[in-house]
């Protein structure tokens, strides 16, 4: 059975997608000849009327989806829990989906929600993502969605993010006052917004401090963890290594710890490694690790708030905005205490 | 609106809500007379119809649902993953869903998943959860129930566990072996069966070696990670204490480290610790930190894998099965390398 929508149905008829949900809601804003035509042919065409797309309008799924591209990952949990501190607080329901950072998984749950399962999305993209078509149909059809992190630049909506650039420049300037003159920056890849603002940052405080370096020191590690480390290590085994790491983001912070032990290279004094994480044992590692911290759960319970703020008014519009939360520089010992 | 389903109909009719069902389905199983009662019925009382429920049976919402009581746990991310692996080879779609420990957000996701949004559930009870009430009638309505780690006794069904009381047994022991005369064991509640189990392989273990302890050295932590410091900081303040810790959830073996460092308690020669734990950074850890780890990964593909199968059948019914898998005890400097 091929599954027919409110998209088919609307091609069907030459009509918009909201005269045809108008009319199976028997809106009086539509005239009863195309009423009658529409539910003709959803009939016809066996069209499945969907119980959750009549409340919608009013909000009464009660369920709002959390699209995130990884759940191995501290700042995604905590963004996650912050969220569903808020939704708890106004009884609803929170659904997790994970992309695994594959935009094919990321587009089939964005189908998978057009049916009017959840009355909004808060979503991070997927690192592989470069249509946004699913995306803005959802929005179409009355599901509002609001990025954080990852965000989307192209799509008009409210995105939380924090400051990605400041914070990088920042942790670079930190090392080279550290003494490090050859800094790695790790990164998973830079078709990103918030890839390249952390290696635009990064870029920027070599300039200021007229360092520079080969561009081989940026190093894509965007493989599983057994490739990611074999990359580092090979980094790390020159006869002119890098005095200093910088992991964009946690993982490959704590994949170069497991290679310099590996190695037998001492954090700090050999290198000096820092990433962004929320790794609640960084304190308790050894070395303990400087980074700089995301305010996840603040970020999660943000972007919850602007949701439901916008649930409860008639027409569900998000503003275009642009929410910027401020990231923290944590000095440890893996930088020179 | 009152919601009304199909169990409302059936009380309504005096009719099984098997019947109901079909007769909604329009099955030839069931009378004409029968099906143009429910029908009526079901018109008179306002029932909406679920564009999923027709699918159930050819399993076509092709959605899972993965309930668990914490996020901020690596066992439960890593099961998660676990169940993902699998789910994706299918073409599945996995939700997640937090209860946070509680029962009365157990019973709201137990409720919204009756009408028909997923196939099957994979979950880990609340440790509040008393009543099966719940589960039995959304396993009754046709959508399985399997559990994993926090399982349900009195609910006839597959049960993915490790094997608890002996990991704890030998986690014990390796303590006494180490030298530890005195080991308290920090736990949740006891609620749980798993609870029980783990509590009772580290007194069994102390019987074994003839050790006896009053009964406070077992710790019930079950607040936030402000009061459950404040409890092993008591714990570990006393005149006479404990030279042995055991934790028999991650998140107790990581606040005693931080109280150790904060009473300036050197690990492990003042106090050995170990726990039940999938941290990834446990090998970076000063000390390094003794686990038992158990199959997280494998535990939720595993029962990924028996629901599926299950799913596939024209009948979805889960046989009563008891999967025990086997913990590690990987030893580390934490209880003296």
């Amino acid at each position: 059975m091929s599954k027919i929508g409110l998209r088919e149905l609307a091609k069907e008829l030459g009509v918009s997608i909201s005269t045809v949900s108008k009319s199976l809601r028997n809106s009086h804003e539509i005239s009863r000849e195309t009423r009658d035509r529409v539910m003709k042919m959803a009939q016809e065409l066996g069209y499945q009327p969907n119980p959750y797309a009549s409340f919608l309008r009013h909000n009464k799924s009660k369920t709002i989806a959390l699209i995130v591209p990884e759940l191995t990952n501290n700042f995604f949990i905590q963004a996650i829990s912050g969220a569903e501190s808020v939704a708890r607080e106004r009884d609803y329901h929170i659904l997790v989906y994970n992309t695994n950072d594959d935009s094919r998984q990321e587009e089939s749950i964005l189908a998978h929600l057009q049916n009017g399962r959840v009355d909004g999305v808060i979503m991070s993209l997927a690192r592989t993502t470069t249509g946004y078509e699913r995306m803005n149909e959802l929005m179409e059809s009355g599901v509002p969605i609001l990025f954080f992190d990852r965000i989307c630049h192209e799509i008009e909506t409210a995105k939380v993010t924090t400051n990605d650039f400041a914070s990088s420049f920042n942790a670079t300037e930190h090392l080279i006052q550290r003494g490090c003159r050859d800094i790695a920056f790790l990164m998973l890849s830079d078709t990103l917004s918030i890839d390249n603002k952390r290696k635009q940052g990064y870029l920027e405080a070599l300039v200021k401090h007229d360092i520079s370096l080969p561009p081989d020191r940026v190093v894509f590690c965007s493989g599983d963890e057994e490739s990611n480390r074999e990359q580092i290590r090979r980094l790390l085994s020159q006869d002119k290594r890098p005095d200093g790491i910088f992991g964009s983001v946690e993982k490959l912070a704590v994949s170069s710890y497991y290679v310099c032990r590996e190695l037998g290279l001492d954090i700090p004094s050999q290198v000096k490694v820092l990433g962004f994480s929320n790794l609640r044992t960084a304190p308790l590692l050894k070395p303990s690790l400087t980074c700089i911290t995301q305010p996840a759960f603040e970020m999660g319970a943000h972007a919850a708030t602007v949701l439901f703020k916008c649930l409860e008014k008639k027409r569900p519009m998000i503003q275009n905005e642009n929410i910027i939360l401020k990231s923290e520089l944590v000095v440890r010992e893996s930088t020179g205490g």
